[in-house]
């Protein structure tokens, strides 16, 4: 029987060893493809090493240890060590010391799996200039080759042949779990410790530019005016109370707004907004998106294009369930929920039977620096996840896990 | 008897010389205390100097050029050169050009006028780190000398010496007359050629913090979110509101907002913008920006100040008396008007009486290089103009204008 025995002190030590890597200001940052992403790729690498797993980083820098068989289906699990500017020292991080910790646990009780084991650390999660969740996505084959997505390509240094080089097929996969803070504060406010992700929602972003009249502030008659920014004002509240309408399904948000020329004296001629909708049911995502759509020709606005198209990713049930006996095993209560943030998780479902498992941040904040999930949280985390995979190579070996002791 | 006979080919061509001297790209660009504005400067003092004209230029800039004697009050008129970035080619540089043509029609015939005509050209009338209108500001000695202030002009080579002495007194001037686009569309929609002014609205910024909670775009339920953004829109439809009510005699604007942190995976936060508000009737300006305040604070904000405040100029009615004589005796129609911007005859308006005559702007357009007023009217403008500084001039010697004729 193979012990639970997570050990924080080492989790705590890796904390540490990752924020010196880090360019510390005014939060945490190492940006997608930075020299800071890559110093974590590296410290990774020398961690798996370390547990003499079989390490592997393809050429746009994602990072595979594999502990058992060199080939074969893995049982696969991680996250990423990227972080938007600013951010905080959980999301991302989380998922991958997590991992490291599940094998070190097993390479501490000499386990040799009959399956192989496998952490990924993917690369470029947040937000960047190719996109969020791109060495996932390059993984899944799910990156469409542009002649603009070259270019930004090329900058990076990636060439068609390297995202070709990296990508993996169905069968590569036996499944693929992510344990991720909860970035919401739904956990929280139900006090509950473990969130088991039915689905991650699918998002559409629509960039519209809104069109009036620039004119002078001060000899302009209210009568005259057609000011584009009253006309944003209206479109802003009217996505809110769409979007907070009871049997809505869905959330959404006008986080970028840009007023031009955007000068006191001067009666805005022009607005540029997206808006962003999320949500399980991709047909409600749709409706909000062609209620915005409407709405702007109706008020005589044409320019608009959907800029961002994520399909909703339904979770396996074979991996809830395992999740789901993790917990029961370990008396640990949850709550089923949906991921409004999107994750690796989303790409390898195209690929594998996927599940997540979430837990707490504090107040719900996440891509800042006050981003935080206790200690305590962060080890019954652990736990559930660590349970989890080894259900999930019980179940696929239809057996018990082989053991050196 | 002094004939009117405006050369409107000089007129042109003046402004061709001076297009050379600008930056022109996507506009007209001659920026307050710029190279190429003081280029203008200089061709213009080039220009004074060939009809024997006293110039002078002072420690800030702003020229003189003087008809008549040296010493002894002047009666004077003029506008400014600057622009603002990639702006037109009338807004300021047609009072000064309207005002040169004067004095080239008097050295014409031989004029030695009794008492002095003066042209002056403002220096820094746009936008800029000094402040608007700051040449005229400064002649009024409206500047205040605070440590930022002086730290910004010292930038410019401004030293508090420099400022003290172009200041002007209240005898230097008997009457200040300038001409001017009306930058508004009132001209235009009533079909007439000649807005006399009565007044000169105040303004009153309100630079406004707006606070939220930021909070992920897709895992806040819309429950749970204190979006700016949204408090934002419903100030801004207010204050169009309020501003468009039929008796508020004020105008209102929200010409410059900024979203914090401006991402669309993050619920704003906060909202930088400042509301503006215009008018003649001072209490009404006040009584908008109170409503704005108190509504403010209804919604629990109090991160406001007032950040520019410069209350209305009534012109002088014997001014006015004069510029209207004048377009009777032309048989030009006018109106009267406010001018909703505000210009240098604010400033001189606290040292003289003070006059201002418009002419129409194509479209309402200014600020931007499809500001236009045709030579028609311009030819129109310059004739009221000077017929309104010959009836200055002879009302205050009480008879006919000396000429050597």
């Amino acid at each position: 029987m193979i012990k639970l025995m997570v050990n924080m002190n080492r989790v705590k030590a890796w904390y540490q060893e990752i924020v010196e890597l880090t360019e510390v200001e005014a939060g945490y940052t190492r940006l997608a493809f930075s020299d800071k992403e890559e110093a974590a790729h590296k410290w990774l690498i020398h961690k798996l090493e370390a547990i003499q797993c079989s390490v592997k980083q393809d050429r746009i820098h994602n990072v595979y240890g594999r502990m058992g068989d060199t080939t074969g289906p893995s049982i696969a699990f991680g996250s990423h060590l990227d972080t938007v500017p600013d951010g905080g020292l959980f999301d991302g991080t989380l998922g991958v010391i997590a991992g490291l910790e599940c094998l070190y646990m097993l390479y501490e009780q000499h386990v040799q799996p009959d399956v192989p084991l496998e952490l990924i650390c993917f690369t470029g999660e947040e937000a960047n200039i190719l996109g969020g969740t791109f060495g996932s996505r390059a993984i899944a084959g799910l990156v469409t080759f542009t002649t603009e997505f070259e270019q930004k390509s090329r900058q990076l240094g990636f060439s068609k042949d390297d995202l070709e080089s990296v990508r993996k097929k169905k069968g590569d996969f036996i499944s693929f779990l992510e344990m991720h803070i909860e970035q919401g504060a739904v956990l929280e406010q139900s006090h509950q410790k473990i969130g088991i992700v039915e689905g991650i929602a699918g998002m559409i972003r629509l960039d519209v530019h809104l069109y009036g009249k620039a004119a002078h502030a001060g000899t302009t008659p209210m009568s005259m005016r057609d000011d584009a920014l009253v006309l944003a004002a209206r479109l802003v509240q009217s996505v809110n109370e769409w979007a907070a309408e009871p049997n809505s399904q869905v959330v959404a948000t006008i986080g970028r707004l840009q007023v031009i020329p955007n000068t006191p004296s001067v009666v805005p001629g022009e607005v540029q907004l997206i808006v962003e909708v999320r949500g399980m049911n991709w047909k409600k995502v749709l409706n909000l998106k062609n209620r915005v759509e409407e709405w702007l020709l109706m008020n005589g606005q044409n320019q608009f294009k959907t800029v961002v198209e994520k399909h909703p990713a339904a979770l396996s049930d074979s991996v809830k369930l395992e999740i789901n006996r993790a917990t029961a095993s370990l008396s640990i209560p949850f709550i089923n929920m949906v991921s409004g943030a999107n994750h690796d998780t989303n790409a390898m479902s195209t690929l594998t039977d996927t599940g997540m498992i979430f837990v707490p941040s504090r107040g719900g904040i996440s891509h800042h620096p006050d981003e935080y999930t206790s200690w305590e949280d962060i080890k019954t985390g652990i736990q559930v996840m660590f349970q989890s995979l080894m259900n999930l190579y019980e179940k696929h070996l239809g057996g018990r896990t082989q053991n050196d002791e």
